[in-house]
């Protein structure tokens, strides 16, 4: 685990703006070539392969080198999931985002974190206890993530902002949203943190949330949900921090207002119960540590010969045993008898194509 | 299991009323000696033994007929643990208790009952959503018991009234109290049904309450907590369902409403979350049905002289194993090594001579 050459980590960025290159086949293409530049060289011929016949668009060299810049000038720092200073419960995410813009204080990244997160249009109740929340979890030593949204995400940042607090934005590391948030993003650059896996300039869609949310669980040794209606985002960053391990706390409410159905909702799914920061605090002192996933080693290309005949006999199998319905790579492998690095290969090039679609967690789709 | 004849009930009113006789003492008495007379002829006995030099004082035949005269005159009913009448889940609960006075429409009590308890200061909120959840339990076919106090039980009885309602009272089945539910308890005589185990005329007090939760509990397939301050009676009433094998439901409710303190802290030890009539539903359907303790048999009195000898050899052990910490009376099986009868007949006469104290769920202290 290494800082990356400048020419690699513009091989990298390259690779991670590809068009059809998520994280999971970003993982799978360097673990395969060994770096990203031989990955990048490999592209064109693999979504070939896979089916594809107009070229993958990957950004030019300057472009990777413009959005480098724009970082620079922003201050921001730019970490990949290989280097020393990319934070590790981020790396043990099943796969880590390849890379992530950092503005502020990276060091919080290194302490342990709590994320909290809720509802937009918060009473003022659920915004006063999310901020004193904060305020406690802080003054006990833990760093308080959210999304500097409306509401709870404002009010949790606001509650630790003196003892240390990370922003992860959907957009750019220098997407101001909502506009009346201008006076706490200054805070959060000189006080705290801010995290993005976009780059930097990107205004955020509603696209990039997911994203921001496994972010904002992946960072965090556990989720606080402070008021949730049923179906809101706070209850997807929930669902993946319970993906990704992580312990996952939902603030009662009465079941008068709505704003409480998402918690308790969580609750009666089996969320443990946070009426203080002592309940959360309790739970991270018992909790083992997180089995940290081992870091991919990026280095040992597999035997490249062996594995495209394998892959050229296995593609059109993987391909037919694909559905809208997610199956776990494992399935596919025991479905089809075939080694497992050559169902991943065949994956990866069906991915390029746009034929499957590689979810995290290993689960695949047909895109 | 039979309708008691004029006599025997006389005899298990004097039994059930006599000094140091709590529901523990009864049961093991009348299985020991096969009725009640027989009990009471050998109370001065077995007192003695124990230990004790003054006779216990033990209610005369009058004032027993006095006791049943008054609940007469009430349209009261006296139904004993042992005859066809007594609820069937009340049964269940070890020990029962051995007589209930019962006004209004006994029927009620040999449905599907649900508790509805909470506190007495109860928020608008609280008291809305009582009514509304006893008004759908209602209509799902379940009787509501709770308790007539103020606040959540008399919002739950008010708003099961039209479908059928129980309280237990502390005080005896005319003790209205407190007495702006003088309308209510009306309303109970008429359409639902008071059920109590003190002698009617009696005045509650502190000490009756434990007593009347144990039986809201008991009637109940479930109990659901609406609105409780920490360390208060409801929860008290909780923890007697729990320990009676009875589902536990509390409602949920901000961290910053001290009303919610007890609900939250009994969803935290694992209490079902109720935010719905649904919720309770839900879990009974599927709930397999409470497995019914056996029925004493009352009748088949053991060998009295074997037995005698057996205590006699036995009791200043039995008595030198307890202390203020309860212990069950199988542990105390257990440490003599002694055949479990003579045990449990050691027990009695020690608690008749006030040296024991037999707790409900087969736990013994020191006196």
């Amino acid at each position: 685990m290494s800082a990356l050459s400048d020419a690699e980590r513009v091989a990298w960025l390259r690779l991670a703006r590809t068009e059809n290159v998520g994280p999971v086949t970003f993982e799978q293409l360097v673990g395969r070539y060994g770096s990203a530049a031989k990955a990048l060289a490999a592209l064109p011929e693999l979504s070939r392969r896979g089916g594809r016949i107009s070229p993958l668009s990957t950004p030019s060299e300057v472009d990777a080198l413009r959005e480098l810049e724009m970082g620079a000038r922003l201050g921001a720092r730019l970490i990949a999931s290989c280097e020393p200073e990319f934070p590790a419960r981020l790396a043990a995410v099943d796969p880590p985002p390849p890379l992530i813009w950092v503005r502020g204080h990276v060091s919080l990244l290194h302490k342990p974190c709590v994320g909290i997160v809720g509802a937009r249009i918060a009473s003022a109740g659920g915004q006063r206890f999310a901020r004193g929340l904060a305020g406690q979890l802080g003054a006990a030593g833990q760093v308080v993530v959210s999304g500097m949204a409306r509401g709870i995400d404002s009010a949790a940042h606001e509650g630790s902002l003196p003892t240390g607090t990370v922003a992860v934005l959907g957009g750019g590391v220098n997407d101001i949203y909502p506009p009346e948030n201008a006076g706490l993003y200054d805070r959060l650059i000189a006080e705290g943190c801010i995290v993005s896996e976009s780059p930097p300039g990107k205004k955020a869609q509603a696209r990039d949330f997911p994203r921001r949310n496994r972010i904002i669980s992946g960072l965090s040794l556990a989720i606080v949900v402070v008021e949730a209606e049923l179906k809101s985002g706070s209850l997807i960053t929930a669902r993946l921090a319970a993906e990704q391990g992580r312990e996952v706390f939902a603030v009662p409410g009465s079941p008068l207002d709505p704003r409480a159905r998402g918690t308790n909702d969580l609750l009666r799914q089996g969320a443990a119960l946070c009426e203080s920061a002592e309940d959360v605090l309790r739970v991270l002192q018992q909790q083992r540590s997180i089995r940290e996933r081992e870091r991919p080693t990026y280095g040992a290309p597999a035997s490249q010969a062996a594995l495209d005949a394998a892959v050229e006999a296995l593609r059109g199998e993987v391909e037919a045993l694909l559905s809208p319905t997610p199956v776990s790579r494992d399935e596919l492998v025991r479905a089809t008898g075939a080694p497992a690095p050559a169902v991943f290969a065949a994956l990866v090039e069906l991915s390029l194509a746009g034929k499957a679609e590689l979810l995290p967690g290993g689960m695949v789709t047909s895109a």
